[in-house]
């Protein structure tokens, strides 16, 4: 086998080496049953423990309290764009949402399509590269639910735990694809979470969502069955098919991330890995990290030269190294290095020590 | 390793041992990669081989037409059912469907919350053991699609190729997600085919469409985005991360499937395993098949005793021998076979060796 990379991809991204290699000794024959995960009926037993396990820790992890519901999905975050207006812009039709960036500006646009969407501030006006201010006399006092992106994986910004906004009773709703189990949220101040599972979670092709029980149930009538929570809620996850293999693969990653020491521990560990990149970027006369400090994500870390012909050597350089998908999304330009659950202090290090190394050629 | 099973369920079912082998032994580093498939950017180029290699394959595999656009969808045939209607029944507002089974009725009631369906014919008399005579009189004109359950998993029926019925320039719109490359249907024949991939394709997370390009682009205003059709078509699947580690096995089966013979020669050994498992059936004076012979299903076989103390030991016993997943639905009670295409011939032979036994203990 050749060696293995250093993985900065925002998504699919990389999994924890040991999680791939429990998979690949059970694919023939999954713990005796005879038979490969991906072939397993998912109203077996043996199934039926493996979406249980993984819906557990999953609880577990993050602290979920009973009146939530988990949720086993497909369709991805921007499926729920949709299934969170048609399911709950029911009461007063109005939602006030936070644009963000890209995905949060995806979220707007489809709910405006199923009702009333104020839209309370934007930091579009310097790509995206803060969080922007919230007056919170400006929120819908009779909103329906209150939306934000909670990291955003484009423009590398997050809404930080203490900084959440405070919505006086009104659900907020929170999109954390790109940074779920990486640090500790309060998430019973949420109303519903989701994210897609391929960036903290496993392969693509599977969403999480935890949503409060008084939530679900207030569907509008043109909501499709499959998008319509309660239908999920009430079968446990298994109204039809659910993506079985990519759920067994997050089992085996919340299992991994236990034993890591849980969220806590990991997001002691992604603060050092962030700090190393941050601090060297911000002392760099080279490289500059491009979003401000208080915003700034734990996952995502957009940085630049400011000079697109160095960007591009530098891509192809460190690509050549085993530094790969570093390339930076084309809206911010430079680079990114996206640096998940699964990504090591080492991968961080190892970055680090070319990017110095680049810079010291090219001064 | 233990011994692998012989797994007759219904779906997610038994897939080739060769695809299972070459998945694992690729987990860790695909192609030299570094990483798994899992971990890779669906933007990247080394995925962008995968899912066009699917595409090419399964086009060629079905014969599909280029004014056929093939997509790589989430959500299982389930969310077809909205899909359907959603997109296609907006000239008229008109349908005509055939009630042959559950999944069928689901369809129905699905599209009726978006239109006038017109119900032409039902099995449900004598559960859905036959499929029902078609009164081309009774067709609807000027219907803005016709639809079928091709293959209907649960009460083992089947239109067969040459028994389509005839809409007279109505697109006609087939399930086939239990016979999918199983025999050859000229697929040309529909406006649009759609299949769940866990019985023919792989792991389940992945629905494969084929939609005739005059089809597209013309949903309901209230269509949720990641549910229109022109959406996945003008971004060639990638309008959001794809189920990408689905799609990657579906390759590798679609290259079994080619390296087998293709569809053709599919075809020849599934009659093959089903006439062996049918002509017992018919001779023999304990166990009998439930469906008209007409009629009959080559992938789903359900078969019953007549007697539920005796179903109830068979399974048992069947299970205890490695023949495993024969458990009937619960609507038709007793047995059922499902022997898609990674069912051996061998897998049929010792499951009719070991029903003779049965029977010859049980006389």
């Amino acid at each position: 086998m050749n060696q293995r990379v250093y993985n900065f991809s925002a998504g699919p991204s990389a999994l924890p080496e040991s999680v791939l290699m429990e998979a690949s000794k059970d694919m023939l024959n999954y713990k005796g049953s005879g038979m490969s995960v991906m072939e397993m009926s998912h109203r077996s037993k043996v199934f039926e423990e493996i979406i249980q396990e993984a819906e557990s820790l999953f609880r577990d992890l993050l602290g979920i309290h009973d009146r939530y519901k988990v949720l086993f999905l497909q369709g991805g975050a921007s499926t729920q764009f949709s299934m969170i207006p048609m399911n709950l812009m029911t009461k007063t039709g109005k939602a006030d949402y936070v644009d963000t960036g890209s995905w949060a500006s995806k979220a707007i646009k489809e709910a405006k399509r199923y009702g009333n969407v104020n839209v309370l501030a934007s930091s579009k006006d310097k790509t995206y590269s803060y969080i922007p201010e919230l007056d919170p006399a400006s929120f819908t006092k009779d909103a329906d639910y209150f939306h934000i992106t909670v990291n955003n994986t484009i423009y590398g910004t997050r809404f930080a735990p203490d900084l959440l906004p405070d919505t006086n009773g009104v659900p907020l709703v929170g999109d954390m694809s790109s940074n779920i189990l990486s640090e500790v949220y309060d998430i019973n101040k949420f109303g519903l979470i989701y994210a897609g599972a391929q960036k903290n979670m496993g392969p693509s092709g599977l969403t999480m969502v935890a949503i409060r029980e008084d939530l679900v149930g207030q569907a509008m009538d043109l909501t499709p069955t499959m998008l319509n929570y309660k239908i999920h809620v009430d079968a446990d996850s298994l109204y039809n098919t659910p993506p079985c293999y990519s759920i067994y693969i997050a089992m085996l990653i919340f299992r991994w991330l236990k034993n890591q020491g849980g969220v806590e521990a990991m997001e002691k560990t992604n603060k050092e890995k962030a700090a190393l990149l941050y601090n060297y970027l911000d002392e760099s006369s080279l490289f500059k990290a491009t979003v401000e400090e208080k915003d700034r994500s734990l996952m995502n870390i957009p940085f630049v030269t400011g000079n697109d012909e160095l960007d591009g050597a530098f891509v192809k350089e460190s690509t050549a190294k085993g530094l790969v998908n570093l390339k930076g999304h084309r809206s911010v330009g430079g680079m990114r290095a996206s640096i998940y659950n699964a990504m090591t202090m080492e991968g961080v290090e190892t970055l680090v020590a070319f990017m110095k190394e680049f810079e010291a050629k090219n001064k």
